[in-house]
């Protein structure tokens, strides 16, 4: 009997080499530096079956041998470790304030890491589809004159996104029906590396398991917390999209049904009264700002203040987001709920309120730990990198350029 | 690049041979009669791996021979196909008015389909384990008089199970933290089979995709329309629990703050708006009725002569079911959402009302299908069956007794 705590992994049907491939890559990951006979050991693969993977994947770059080791019983082993230098994952983030840029190598050392002002709120789907364009070009051009091969790249998109990565809608973006993918990738100009889109909330779950403290986290959840609210969801150690891409469609489930109005149309919605988008617009009625940050801050400073005005209304939407974070303890039963975004400079005033109304709807004591995003506002925008990266490590192997 | 809908599966680090074993085995269940040839074909392992394997399984008597076949080119073949006849695995449920026990071969045959009446909701714990274990004991000796070895027994409870199987409450049974595996084992006298106990709607989601007609659908959940309300999740073709197992708790989520009080001191719950409890409570205030059924049977007989009380009733019912059914859609984003157990009477009053509902809630429009059990009561129990025949194609293999 195999026992993972996933349960049992058998190999697929089709292609068993590119799996074991995948399989030595994600062990020299999690074990380097390791010699062959170590990964032979621990596979349950033959040695010579070891060699030749290993000399695959030293000629594709994503391994590289560093000297022997007389650490051990026996003659010295090459050992190896994890290469990748020479590739790129791009990940970027839109958003309704901003958008976010950054790159990784196949390691995960950050690359790049931008963020620009953008009134994604109010700017037009064509204007924002150009703007994203000119983030990537540029993205992707500084990794060529770095001599690097981009791998792939993703996008977080807080919407709707179907399993194509077609975007069905984004409300925050005012987007409904486009295909982020094409239109990029023809902006890019046929680019010869895969173009994704996704859901921000996914990418930012997946980001939070490569990337942040929870690598060991088999069931986690990660909340947004954007002009919306959404949440990707992981269970068993790996996003679960739902049968059209669309789960984690947090936002407009019913929290109050006497609560504030929600642009969808309907009353009391997780996002009408929880969102930063009503926190904003609670504080200063009116238009929402272009860049949600500075105001962020000053509904901060006003609370540390002691503002009754603000206390009450943190203490309001943190119970909001309890109820919220309690409907998915309930029906996900996640070992942690992560929230992000502008979740992170309310959350001294959020957190114990929605930690309270977690407690009390708990179906039994111990439920899930509610924490605080530590990868920042580019959490999406990683996620994205790390989808590209993620596919790497699957068995979507980079052939080298020169190679 | 290995394409599958639930993204590539690599071999584990452990047991490679385990996996493989599983491989064919699996892959014979479904595409048997066929050859050795095939099995290479189609699993990437090479001819004399297969040979080795197949004989391993056929010395398992889990695969048998049948005869030779001309209809290919070249030289016929000996074909395989699934044997699996000389064992059972056992499946028993107990609810608040009946407990049920089904056995199946492994190629999931009905061996035995028993169901009795027993007073679940007013029985002590210690009289409800002395009765399972009553049922489990004579279809432990059916089987054994068919000469059948039993490879497992799987109970489905109402309630919250943990991982490890130990029953942490089930509010309609009266149970709170039963060691129900360790009696079980101790009242079978350590019968050398594995002895299991899962959450009811986890098993009966199981065997919708073993034995219904959901075999191909990677996403789906099941909703048990018993005394209490409780989900079983499937996402990606399999079931995700939960870090504690304790996923698809919908029963206690809030569906109308001003409800009518829940058994578990909050209002509006879903199991107070929509459990089968919570409607004979209320066509009948006072003690529960000791079956469920006649009276079920009641309540649907006057829907179709148009009592309008009872109609009102379930109007009420379909509407706050439609709106949990909406949760889980917006959440999880399943294909299809089965309605089990005495919703499946009901449904044809039930099920319009709640789409109505599910639709003024999705977040897209032709999001998840609401559909309705044809595996009967004996749901779960038969889930409990498929558990078991579940861990032997995952790579538990057994060994036959003689061998």
């Amino acid at each position: 009997m195999i026992t993972s705590p996933n349960g049992p992994q058998p190999a697929g049907f089709s292609d068993v080499r590119a799996a074991n491939l995948a399989v030595v890559l994600r062990f020299v990951r999690e074990n380097a530096p390791c010699s062959r006979a170590d990964i032979a050991a621990s596979t349950g693969l033959n040695k010579a079956t070891v060699s030749s993977l290993v000399a695959d994947l030293i000629d594709r770059r994503l391994l590289r041998e560093v000297g022997q080791t007389e650490n051990r019983v026996g003659r010295p082993a090459t050992m190896l470790v994890l290469d990748g230098s020479p590739y790129a994952a791009i990940g970027i983030e839109v958003n309704a304030d901003r958008i976010t840029a950054v790159a990784v190598d196949l390691k995960g050392e950050r690359l790049l890491d931008w963020r620009r002002a953008f009134p994604g709120g109010t700017s037009s789907e064509s204007q924002a589809v150009a703007a994203v364009a000119g983030v990537a070009r540029r993205a992707v051009n500084r990794m060529a004159k770095e001599g690097r091969q981009v791998l792939g790249l993703a996008v977080a998109v807080p919407g709707l996104v179907d399993a194509d990565g077609s975007v069905r809608a984004a409300p925050s973006l005012g987007w409904r029906d486009v295909n982020l993918c094409a239109d990029l990738t023809k902006a890019l100009r046929d680019p010869g590396f895969p173009v994704l889109a996704d859901n921000d909330a996914n990418l930012a779950a997946l980001a939070e398991r490569r990337f942040g403290p929870y690598g060991n986290v088999g069931d986690l959840v990660f909340l947004t917390g954007e002009a919306g609210v959404g949440a990707g969801v992981i269970m068993d150690g790996r996003l679960r999209r739902g049968a059209r891409g669309h789960s984690g469609e947090i936002g407009h489930i019913e929290i109050d049904a006497a609560g504030p109005p929600c642009h969808c149309g309907r009353r009391g919605c997780l996002e009408a009264m929880a969102g930063i988008g009503a926190i904003l617009s609670r504080i200063a009625p009116g238009a929402p700002p272009a860049e949600f940050e500075p105001e962020i801050e000053e509904v901060a400073r006003r609370a540390r203040d002691g503002d009754p005005e603000v206390l009450a209304l943190l203490e309001e939407v943190g119970r909001a987001l309890g109820k919220g974070v309690a409907i998915i303890a309930s029906l996900l039963d996640p070992e942690v709920v992560i929230l992000g975004g502008y979740y992170v400079p309310l959350a001294p005033w959020l957190v114990p309120v929605a930690e309270e109304e977690v407690r009390r709807r708990a179906p039994a004591p111990g439920g899930c730990r509610l924490e605080v995003s530590t990868l920042g506002h580019g959490a999406a925008a990683l996620g994205g990198a790390a989808r590209v990266v993620d596919s790497v490590d699957s068995g979507r192997l980079p052939v080298p350029a020169g190679g």
